[in-house]
């Protein structure tokens, strides 16, 4: 007897390579569903099979007392019950492939031939089969017990019932048993079976394997059969749900040992769930192929010691699980080690987080050809365009387009807001509105990836700001400058697409892209607050006020001694009627206490300000708060900004103070008189200011140029699954018309924005509609077409007549949401993260992936450079020199090439991205080859470092979280996925700020 | 072989029954530490031994990359190596009781027995003894590789080296081996190790076993030896701390398995620091008990299927271990089954949190004498009474002066300034404070439990407010007639000390304390809105205010046109120049559009409100995060209340406006000038009123009863550990004479307060000061003694001085403080986690132990039942009735006792307290006779629910939770944490608010 391959003389491996190492000449076997089902009395009563557990993949009980599933969780098993449960398989009847059409039959079966090879006395036949054909009781149904009428009835037979129950060990009563032979047993599928909710969880050609287990007071040796049938059949209510039956597990033994059977019961129930062991119980011959599969189990448990863990914690699922195809593999002799390096990664990973780094496909290679890449594109996508539409044929597309026009109406109007300021509404909301509607309406109809999202960018829009105020000190007209700044920059990009420069964008590590999504954040809370500030500023608070003095405040308006006054004084006016406003037109003075005090505005600001982004921080986690189901909490904190900005809207109208509120032009038209639809190119300026023009176009373009192209390759990243390719020259290419046809109507520009794209196909995730209980359910990939990026932007574009109901929302409102975005979109940086571990002493430490790898030292070091760049660009941004700030960002990429200097490869790769593709590739050549060296099993444990590599996502923004394979945290999982969400509605954000 | 127990012919169980079993002659074995060196090239030259894990209980390993000790977690090991090493133990050398006092002599004596018994080449012997003796490298040492300057100097030899380090398989270069014969061994400790802090996690007599492990080129077959040494001795620098090495593990084996070898050194160390194998290793007399040792491990190991769980996951150590006594008590031959009962739950449970009921112990009992429990209670404290000051002398009571300090202060202001509302002066800030002082330092003296910090509680103040209003009704003088109420209460309390009837306290269920804390909290959360919004109705805004209309807005003060003018008008005032009090005092008119309005105060006070209340519940729960070391962290928390009042007073005075502040003489004398320091007992009421007074003494006893003696059982709990014994009797007794004391002074009632004395008991933990890493420090009990209380009151006493300070505390802030601690305390309460199960899906509810138990609907019951009681509570309270409140809480108890009859026994334990002792006693019983039939180690898994019903907190205030030993989730250790250190403070402030 082989206990474990390796101590015995015949290897169980050379079975198992011969078991599974067959062809397959049909369809992989199919899913089980395994019950495992106990002997107990019920209601002191009658002998029963209840339904105590059940496994998909991880083990469900039933709670005693709850009446309840347990929560999925891992089982826990003792070496002792596996070590039995060979044993029984060992001496007990084991049938493959028996032919049954009904269970008396098989039962009858097993007996018979128990009874033959003298295992079981013929006398006892009648019984065991009695026993077996006991009704069955699934957790579906009700318990009949202890409903609050039949209390006073049977307090002592309640009482005796608990004794046996809360032991948790059965004591059946057998008085009915022998004097009724009658079989309780049903045929016929029951309706509680068909009602079952559970079916969900399972693929439709599921099948079941039922295992049964309990203690008899007849037998005197345990009676064991393990039966795979022929064909799988439907047993009636054997099972809980309507599946049929392919194998049955029956252990019955003599009393006294109920809690050593379910053990055993678990033990085959678990093994029944098991990947491997399930395909050879499928394929099993033999005996002998059963214990060959027990023992490859047995060789692969992890074991805990049991003086560190108490076996009665339930052990959650784990939320990625090392793929069962190694182990398969090794056996059917396919090339195990290759395997190694790639399917654990594919493998309950799935989500936006982890993997992939730049997948730079084919689309971003060098054509050296002229308009090359711009062809490959059409060439690529046109095949596409009618299933474009014909994809979106899902209620998911419905749910998608509500989500994100909320997302890009949002934008739109704080976005317009605040340009109208900047620009002194030369551009306001209207012109945001209409921008957006026409750019990302054509651009979704018409571009390589119809995924992107379009909007202004946070880069784009401090040009604007600083374009604005050039041309008002230089006197030239401002949109008429601006119209030949977009032509110049719009030629400039289709000379970057007709040359393919696209595949530059390599280039970009996540050192640059943190380093500049945390100075675009950092500027949006200093923003934000600097915003308050000048409010507060605006309406001063009266500090010294005192109730009781009221009768002495007042603010009177005097002729004004003031020689330079603005209007001549006009004759007949009554200098105390006139309002503030004219007292100081016409020249007057302001004399008395409160004059220079507005009461209650700044305050209530205030409490708009940080309401606005306490609440709109506690709606988005509240997705990972318990309550409601989850469809609700997702959309509670889908529509978190939204619901925020309406509650403090109302807020704002119950208390009624006149706080600042947002400017919108209640008709359609420009939102300046002075400007029309359509800019005329000449006219404006001097002749040598559209050949000047040229410079600042130049950093326009490698702004829209880093913008579109970065969020680009995060779209079209591998870990998406896109089937369709991407389109990047094509892309850019619609982006350089887009900006000269704005250019000319005076719109803003638009380019690809990160967040706001993501949370698009994160909406338009495709997953597998049944995985088992305690399973993640599986990325399929990304519903791809057209026609939700186009319906968005229709929306967008009929929302300009919503402008009347916009004027009611208090600017503070808005700041406030500024900051949380600002706060919002630095959560998922990892940059902030090891800043944060500056303050946290070692052991405090978040087991991050990084901190396993890299010493301390180096982290500091790495995030004290990352920190001072960002104070130059900082510093750099607040002088004269703001206008270069495209370069600067440049810069950035200099300093981290500089860093391969100062770090190791190793380090880097924990901390960044290493940049050239053909290193990436010798890297990935050099791993494979080393995993090709390894072999046996055990060596793979523990210290394999490598492979967990490729997990550590290598690049980019802020939704890019740490993924950390070796936590079983729950908390981890729920930061990440809170952390996605905030940051998916923040780029909807990010550019709203920037324009000072 | 024997491989697994019960399948073996002869079982292990035997041979360890007969190690474990024998006659201990001396002291336990000595607490090991474990280390595992591997043979390593470090720097790509020389082989050394480096540490890469070390156990004590917990397995820490040294993360490759970063330098630093992993977290400590559970040792998962593989079947696999466990057999492996089994098969080494069975090979190779093992010496039992060698002696040797350097480690060459000890090595040499082991490869000498190695070669006479044929299984080494004699010609090895020289290598061997090289490799064994190469130098140690410890995690202590910084590694001297990858500085900053030697980057240059050879990048090859560095990417070398991080091929053989990144693929985690040492491939050491032999080049110098052979040539090289020095032993690079030091003999003597070295600085690292002494200097090294890991020695504090080490009890003093510890010793250390040493796992060497490694692959080495000139071997053919494995090299292994297990030793243990007659006498420990300190080996040089071969271990990391300064310990001395009773066991060696040596294991070197040919090229290409290192990763095997590791694991099974994982595997040996881990053995090591098993308890049982421990045991086994130190008294074992030959290779076949090691044999036996392991194989009784394995049949006690938890197994995880593979399919399930990924091995490199670290597991967090868990809450709670099972003890392994049990293990070893079966072995050894005492009564297991005994045991089984009550060790698990003493075992890494410690904490205040769980464990216990009503352990209602000897003190309780009624002696049926006259005064009988009085006298023994001075009798058993007597001769303590030294001790009490001698057990104070500890640098942790100075701590825990200065935190009971400020809670009892925080509470004696609010409560003083509330008070002084509630009662107009009569009782205020002074009272309060001397009060405090008073009561609290005598009663710290002289009661029978010192722990006990004394406080005004809510219920007494409830009363307070009604006896001044119905006093100032009916034209009593209030403070005479208090004083006869607090003369008769005295009385009737002394009575109820004679005639033991402390006793009576057993019948209070968590369902009644709850019912009444959970009602108090409510009244905090309503009373706090209710005065901000009063607050609002005084200050109210002006909405229609338009700043540019200032010049119109006046308030002019007019001669009255009202006949019932208070005061005759005078004849030659200015109308004009008065203020507005003046104004409407003499009966003039505000004209004005601004008269009505108070500008900025309602605002202000809101910000304050929430602001107080978001920022201390933010600094609370700071505790848990991960910055800053525990201590800081734990002081923020601590002492979040006073710097958040702190914080926003600062606020406040920066901001300057004129908000509600807290009233405090200035002076050192009662708030109103209408009394004096003694009350004169006759004279102010009718003689009736004497009598009468009985009849709301009797309501008063009631609540004085009831807060004192409940909060006693709660601090003579049996989890506390208290040495000195309770003395309930005796406290009851002080209380009734203080409130005598206090009734002629006119100062507040004082009782025991819950939360602040477990607060006081909590800063007084004596814990265990030597934890293994991962393992939770074992509670040992608390400081009992006198000199911290007094002190305590001593300070609050002088504290009177520190009123001209507190006038700068606005009043909004108090009733932020209030919010959050009506909001804090109910955290704790299962009552409030029932109604929350309401919105909660099944499948999102956590993993609690009556959820596991009681079905749902019955839970939901339960709920309803109890809210519909406190519903009723609230009607009451809030009708004429009032008056009748502490009767009301009677009334809760016989709510409870009916439910007996809806509810089964079997839910109540789960939900609530079964009541009389006498019925516990039988249940505990019964479960002692079901533990004696369990035998088998099997049977005792997963199922047995009953050992963990002594686990559930079966009563008792906010501060009790749920203990949930099932679960590993880190949330819920730290929730509880939390939630523990929020209503510690929130027990100080408990009294506060219930005036109104």
């Amino acid at each position: 007897m082989g206990i474990i391959g390796f101590v015995s003389a015949v290897s169980p491996a050379e079975r198992i390579r011969f078991i599974l190492g067959e062809e397959d000449d049909g369809p992989p076997p199919p899913q089980l569903f395994t019950e495992l089902d106990e002997l107990l009395s019920v209601d002191g009563q009658e002998l029963e099979w209840k339904e105590t557990s059940r496994w998909i993949k991880f083990e469900e009980k039933v709670e005693k007392g709850g009446e309840r599933w347990s929560k999925p969780h891992v089982a826990t098993l003792s070496l002792h019950s596996l070590m039995e449960l060979k044993a029984f398989i060992e001496k007990g009847t084991v049938k493959l492939d028996m032919e049954g059409t009904t269970l008396p039959q098989v039962v009858e079966t097993i007996i018979d031939s128990q009874v033959e090879s003298g295992q079981l006395k013929a006398s006892l036949k009648e019984k065991v089969m009695y026993t077996l054909l006991r009704k069955h009781r699934h957790q579906t149904k009700k318990s009949n017990f202890r409903s609050l009428a039949d209390i006073g009835k049977s307090v002592s037979s309640a009482s005796r019932l608990f004794s046996s129950q809360e032991n948790g060990s059965p004591t059946p009563s057998h008085r009915n048993l022998t004097s009724n032979s009658l079989s309780d047993f049903s045929d016929k599928p029951e309706k509680d079976q068909l009602k079952n909710k559970f079916m969900k969880k399972l693929p439709r050609d599921a099948e079941a394997s039922n295992v049964l287990v309990g203690e008899v007071d007849f037998l005197e040796a345990p009676f064991v059969a393990f039966v795979r049938l022929q064909q799988a059949v439907m047993f009636g209510a054997l099972t809980e749900v309507p599946v049929p039956t392919r194998f049955l597990f029956i252990l019955l033994g003599p009393k006294g040992k109920a809690k050593s059977y379910r053990e055993v019961g678990r033990a085959i129930a678990t093994l029944m769930s098991d990947e491997v062991f399930h395909d050879i119980a499928y394929k099993a011959k033999d005996r002998q192929d059963l214990l060959a599969g027990i023992d490859e189990f047995l060789d692969e448990v992890i074991v805990l010691p049991p003086g560190e863990w108490d076996p009665d914690i339930r052990i959650e699922p784990p939320k990625s699980l090392p793929s069962s195809d190694k182990r398969k593999n090794m056996y059917a002799g396919l090339d195990a080690p290759q395997m190694n390096g790639d399917t654990p990664h594919d493998t309950g990973n799935g989500g936006g987080g982890g993997g992939g780094g730049h997948e730079v496909g084919e689309e971003l290679q060098w054509t050296k050809k002229f308009c090359g890449g711009l062809v490959l594109d059409v060439k690529r996508k046109l095949p596409f365009f009618a299933s474009d539409f014909v994809d979106a044929l899902h209620i998911q597309s419905l749910s998608a387009i509500l989500f994100i026009y909320l997302g890009t109406v949002t934008n739109a109007i704080t976005f317009g807001g605040l340009l109208g300021d900047a620009t002194e509404n030369m551009q306001g909301v209207l012109e945001s509105f209409l921008g957006t509607a026409l750019a990302g309406a054509v651009f979704c109809l018409l571009a390589g990836q119809p995924l992107t999202i379009l909007s202004s960018t946070g880069p784009v829009l401090v040009f604007e700001r600083l374009l604005f105020t050039f041309s008002r000190d230089n006197d030239f007209d401002y949109l008429e400058f601006r119209l030949w700044i977009g032509l110049w920059s719009g030629i400039f990009c289709l000379v970057l697409v007709a040359t393919d420069a696209s595949f530059l964008v390599q280039y970009f590590t996540r050192f640059t892209e943190e380093g500049f999504s945390a100075l675009i954040s950092f500027i949006f809370i200093y923003d934000a607050f600097k915003k308050m500030i000048k409010l507060a500023h605006h309406n001063p608070i009266n500090a010294n006020f005192n109730s009781d003095l009221v009768t002495q405040y007042d603010c009177r308006c005097i002729p004004g001694t003031n020689a330079f006054s603005r209007l001549p004084q006009p004759v007949n006016i009554t200098w105390a009627s006139l309002t503030k406003h004219e007292c100081e037109k016409f020249g007057g003075q302001l004399v008395g206490e409160v004059c220079d005090f507005v009461p209650d505005i700044t305050l209530m600001s205030f409490i708009l300000f940080f309401g606005t982004y306490t609440c709109s921080m506690g709606l988005k986690t509240f997705k990972t708060s318990r309550f409601f189901p989850t469809t609700v909490r997702k959309l509670i904190s889908d529509f978190a900004i939204i619901l925020t900005i309406l509650l403090f809207c109302v807020v704002d109208a119950l208390v009624g103070v006149n706080t600042p509120k947002l400017i919108v032009p209640s008709e359609f038209k420009p939102t300046s008189p002075h400007r029309g639809w359509f800019i005329a190119p000449f006219g404006g300026n001097p002749w040598w200011v559209y050949l000047a023009a040229a410079l600042p176009a130049l950093l326009v373009t490698i702004l829209i140029f880093m913008d579109q192209q970065i969020t680009a390759v995060i779209i079209n990243r591998k870990e998406h699954k896109l089937k369709k390719g991407a389109g990047y020259h094509l892309d850019l290419f619609w982006v350089a018309i887009l900006m000269i046809v704005c250019s000319f109507m005076g719109l803003p520009w638009y380019v690809a924005a990160t967040v706001i794209s993501i949370a698009h196909i994160d909406s338009l995730r495709m997953e597998t509609q049944t995985s088992a209980p305690g399973e993640q359910p599986k990325f399929l990939g990304v519903r791809e077409q057209r026609v939700t990026g186009i319906c968005v932007f229709l929306l967008t574009g009929l929302s300009v007549f919503m402008a009347p109901i916009l004027k009611f929302i208090p600017m503070p409102v808005l700041y406030g949401v500024f900051l949380y975005m600002g706060v919002a979109s630095l959560k998922g940086v990892q940059f902030m993260d090891r800043l944060q571990l500056l303050l946290m002493p070692a052991k405090h430490q978040p087991d991050l992936i990084y901190l396993r790898h890299v010493p301390q030292r180096r982290i500091h070091l790495f995030t004290f450079i990352q920190a001072l760049c960002l104070a130059l660009l900082w510093i750099l941004k607040s002088t004269v020199a703001a206008i270069v700030f495209p370069v600067m960002i440049l810069a950035l990429v200099a300093v981290r090439k500089a860093m391969d200097y100062v770090f190791s490869q190793h380090d880097l790769s924990y901390l960044d991205d290493v940049i050239p593709e053909k290193d990436k590739k010798k890297k990935e050549d050099e791993k494979k080859k080393k995993n090709k060296k390894k072999g046996s099993i055990d060596s793979e444990m523990e210290f394999s470092d490598y492979p967990y590599h490729d997990n550590i996502p290598t690049i980019k923004i802020s939704m890019e979280m740490e993924q950390e394979p070796m936590l079983a945290d729950k908390s981890v999982y729920s930061e990440y996925e809170s952390g996605f969400v905030l940051l998916r509605v923040a780029g909807a954000w990010l550019p709203l700020v920037l324009w000072h």
